[in-house]
């Protein structure tokens, strides 16, 4: 029987265990986000106890945990989600998932009696954050092969302390996160149920959204350079203000955006150089963040977004320069697996939205490498996550949960019959 | 005789002495400074001898440096400017101005025979720029009586050292620094000669203008509030974006100002909160600065961008709130003396333009004290200031010097007849 009540419990328990009164603070690598998974090992123990199944557990080489359920077929359904969180974050970012995990794995040994028609693994990602070093996804990415040890072998925290010792202390060898992929092996299909962090089902006033897939990101650093001038001395039409060009851009990204529907565009930081109350800005630097769940409009905008810029800097006498910061193409998510929440959504709420999301999750890694993967949205309130505000109503956490592991029975069915 | 190749050479002697690779490195207070202090009491010494003038030199209590040449009435024409730079600055910017007072001084000897009809005052303003403690027209305000010894008690440069243990290093007593408005007594007229340190002469073609007065300055700190937000789960329509109203009024700002033909409005700083490529900006500090020459152009300026921000801060969902840096009003020179700057300038060139100046200089803290007032600009090459690049073509200067020192004799006769 599904128990949404005994999600929740575990959920606050969680919370108790890990935030102080600024919120979660289970930032990968850090004692507290030990202590979360320690405590998340004793869960597993008293379902192995209370059920009578044999779970496998173990720590793959990029730190993510892998729970298993063996089933009649080695094709294996996976649920998850992780653990960590951003500093100050919220109680549902990542957890929700992963108790919701625990649930459908309970519920396939309850309701199979320890041996269900396919396999069920539980997997808690390590560092989907990415709060410490900037690396997010970085279990994620490791079992999909992306994993980027030159890259992290530089990495350094906020107090110099490098990426490899604080994997060393948590019994990762960096040079071996790598071997992450061979987790890959057998599996089916992979669900992750997450809260929305955005305000779209709460304006919507609906609980529950089939996620279409995650949206493409197209990041760049726009730099605008002119000339820097005394504010007193130089008269209005012979500026070359690199702050009027940049203000222009951070204007026209919005209709570019805007002529889409769930198309977005942030500038989301300026610096001013010489940054003084008595000169004209000489250079400026900005950042653009550019998403669509389509690859083409996400192309177009940038290419808007561009000549925009070009534009502006024409109009005002300065020069513009575009650096690549990161980017990633869309990834649509299983078509079939789609459906298949849909149906779970319907059967329990009776309607149900398609979202794309528009951050990253781990989903995006697995789905990436072909596994066909699906996501589940629950409303959040205010559009809030990454705080210690971050909330859902509670009978949504119940709605989430109850067509969660429905769409995981649908699901086992598929992978079965597939 | 008027010998203006000696101020050039006396400029260039100055620059070989205390400029680097940078630029001119004549920071007030510093070994540097003091040495080209010595320098020019030397130059003082010489001019003695040459004359056989007695120059009468001291320092007042704010390290202001007064030479005095006693002539029939007691009543005084001061000439004058400052030696100190910003760091890495300019060979002109001040420096001309104290160089073509010691000519004025040195023609007044020869000319009158060691005692012309009114006392020739020349003064070396101390600490001019503020470069280094943030406090400009240190010595011009002690010596106008605006000294701010409360707050310069609190004064450290970057490296922590206090104004205070600076000005004992260099023989001034923060607690007297009031007491240079001694100075002022037998005050009748204060000329200056500077760099224009901007690009109206050169554009329009002229080497020579008077100075109709500093413009007022309006200077705020404007803070615009939304609400931060993720970048990818945030649709378009339900942001509350802090740089968009912040970016609205840096473009609005310029219209306001180009209502009026010598206003400027100046944006140079924006800071974004949190400031990150993946957050809406939920906070976003600028500052604004406007100048003109009319207070009720200034006002209405002000009421204007205030408005503006008003409305778009209500646009984007935003508040707004404004913190007032520091403001000065607009300060007229005198009439009289503007006219005899004129006739100096067209007789030496044929042609004079009225500029009113957008930077401020002592000028301004004599002319508040009512003490006709006047300046000459002399055309900047490029409007470059405050930097290595700082330059005024040679001939330019020639011209500036001969019209200085005329203006000099109709001033000198202009005290003596009123």
């Amino acid at each position: 029987m599904v128990d949404a009540g005994r999600v929740i419990a575990n959920l606050e328990e969680l919370r108790a265990l890990t935030a102080d009164e600024s919120g979660a603070q289970r930032v990968a690598w850090s004692p507290t986000w030990l202590n979360a998974r320690a405590w998340f090992e004793g869960k597993l123990k008293g379902i192995s106890e209370a059920t009578g199944a044999e779970l496998e557990a173990h720590y793959d080489a990029a730190g993510n945990h892998w729970v298993t359920l063996v089933g009649a077929s080695e094709r294996a359904l996976v649920v998850g989600s992780h653990l960590d969180s951003v500093p100050n974050g919220g109680w549902l970012d990542g957890c929700l998932g992963v108790m919701a995990g625990l649930e459908v794995l309970t519920h396939a040994a309850e309701m199979y009696a320890g041996r269900p028609p396919v396999t069920v693994k539980l997997v808690d990602w390590a560092d989907e954050e990415g709060a410490r070093f900037g690396r997010s996804l970085f279990g994620s990415a490791a079992f999909a092969g992306k994993a980027t040890v030159e890259a992290d072998r530089g990495r350094t925290d906020k107090d110099g302390v490098t990426l490899e010792a604080a994997l060393a202390g948590c019994g990762v060898d960096v040079e071996r996160v790598g071997e992450a992929v061979r987790e890959q092996k057998n599996l089916a299909a992979y669900l992750e149920l997450h809260i929305e962090q955005g305000p779209i089902l709460e304006r919507l006033g609906k609980s529950l959204a089939v996620v279409q897939g995650t949206k493409g990101v197209e990041r760049w650093a726009i730099t605008f350079r002119g000339q820097e001038a005394h504010s007193g001395s130089t008269p209005m039409e012979v500026r070359r203000d690199a702050l009027a060009a940049a203000a222009k851009l951070a204007l026209e990204i919005r209709p570019i955006a805007k002529k889409h529907s769930q198309a977005v565009a942030t500038m989301g930081s300026v610096k001013t150089f010489p940054g003084i109350v008595t000169a004209v800005v000489g250079r400026c630097e900005t950042t653009l963040d550019m998403r669509d769940l389509d690859a083409e409009v996400l192309a177009q905008m940038l290419r808007e977004a561009r000549a925009a810029s070009e534009r502006f800097a024409q109009e005002e006498g300065c020069t513009v320069e575009w650096a690549k910061i990161w980017s990633i193409e869309p990834i649509p998510f299983s078509e079939p697996l789609i459906a298949l929440a849909e149906e779970a959504i319907v059967e329990t709420v009776g309607t149900c939205e398609r979202l794309p999301s528009g951050p990253l999750h781990d989903a995006a890694e697995v789905a990436r490498l072909g596994i066909p993967t699906v996501m589940m949205f629950v409303q959040s309130l205010n559009g809030l996550s990454h705080n210690a505000a971050e909330d859902t109503k509670r009978e949504h956490l119940e709605q989430a949960v109850e067509a969660f592991v429905r769409l995981s029975e649908k699901t086992m069915e598929w992978i079965a019959r597939s």
